[in-house]
């Protein structure tokens, strides 16, 4: 059975590395002693060793063990052996990027259909959706495609933010964004705000967290929803 | 002689389309009647006629004429015999693709090298440099390559923004963003501020506007600068 924990950030304001997420780690990996960390997205251009010693530090903590994919000779046999897998924030066009080139993309989606509990956040997050389109990362690498892993039938916009009614700037906002996206794209979008979550165990798919979602679809004036349901 | 204006936005806090640079416009495009205008970014999904229209009314106030390439049957013949060329801001991924598919990157760049005025907004300042890597944009279409005209040897960031001290945003900030740019890709990058804009005449560069720019090189911590020279 699918089982998913998709996190819109790894950090709340005021906290540490997912220390607003350490009951629902605890529950999302029960029984898990192993997660393998996919640590390609390098937020900040940190390495891939940097990247896993934070998620180590975070998971020690629940009495689980991370392990950097990277260290791996077979990356792709890692995935399909895994207890657990855990994809990091960073960059999502690096992070989608590595994932072509290393033909890890089919391996980690049959991993996860086949039923290895899959936690994402931020860019991890991103390429659970069906394309990484509703990413706002900056292209700094150019990736093989934009489809991504499909794990739900839709996209996510991780880091949602509304419009500041009080700011004086002229770029676009997140909402702007979504929509022309939507002009092009037939694939409804959840605006997934910091402090929130995705978990989906199966065909069912729940809200967590105490903030609603906005969700964008094709035909609809976007609106806000405590349900996750198209 | 290559002629350049690239502005960081079409419209500035409290005011309308282009008015900020008005005088800048009469300087620019002078002894200029017709502007072939490219629509292609359609920022919230505007249609290339509303986008034609609005661009035709400012310029309508400096007594330019402005048509938009999407109405000609030859776009490549358009670009090779224009007066001046500009190139309304939206979405970056979006122009880019659109010129690609129609075949309009070497023309254009040819046009702005034999000399033909060339203006961007925004996307349209965006498309100027060497890649389009440093758009703010979502990635709503797969774009042929994501390299641009190169008129100019750097990339630009539009509608650069400062990190906000009291956010508790936990997304990335630009200047975050830029710099994950810089590790994977030796290019300098313009952070230019709404407000700003950049000249070029031949050789010579000049920022123009009240305010600083923040330049971002491969190996120096990013400066502010009232000039841009790498």
């Amino acid at each position: 059975m699918k089982k998913l924990l998709l996190a819109s950030t790894s950090t709340v304001y005021g906290g540490t590395y997912l220390s607003y997420l350490q009951d629902e780690l605890i529950n999302f990996f029960e029984g898990i002693n192993q997660i393998i960390f996919i640590p390609y997205a390098r937020p900040s251009g940190i390495s891939h060793d940097e990247y896993t010693a934070i998620a180590h530090k975070a998971f020690k903590k629940i009495g689980k063990e991370i392990i950097g994919l990277h260290t791996f000779a077979n990356p792709a046999e890692t995935l399909r052996n895994a207890q657990a897998i855990f994809t990091g924030g960073g960059n999502t066009f690096l992070l989608v990027t590595q994932l072509y080139q290393q033909q890890l993309i089919a391996p980690l989606r049959e991993a996860v259909l086949n039923g290895c509990p899959y936690m994402g956040s931020s860019a991890g997050t991103n390429i659970a959706g069906v394309t990484m389109q509703t990413t706002n990362d900056m292209p700094i690498i150019y990736p093989p495609s934009f489809n991504t892993l499909g794990l739900v039938p839709f996209n996510i916009n991780p880091h949602y933010i509304d419009p500041d009614p009080h700011s004086k700037h002229q770029g676009e906002t997140r909402e702007t964004r979504i929509k022309e996206f939507l002009n092009f794209n037939n694939i409804p979008v959840v605006g997934l705000r910091e402090g929130s979550w995705i978990r989906v165990e199966g065909e069912s798919i729940s809200l967590k967290g105490e903030l609603t979602a906005r969700i964008f679809t094709p035909n609809t004036a976007p609106y806000e929803s405590h349900e996750i349901k198209f």
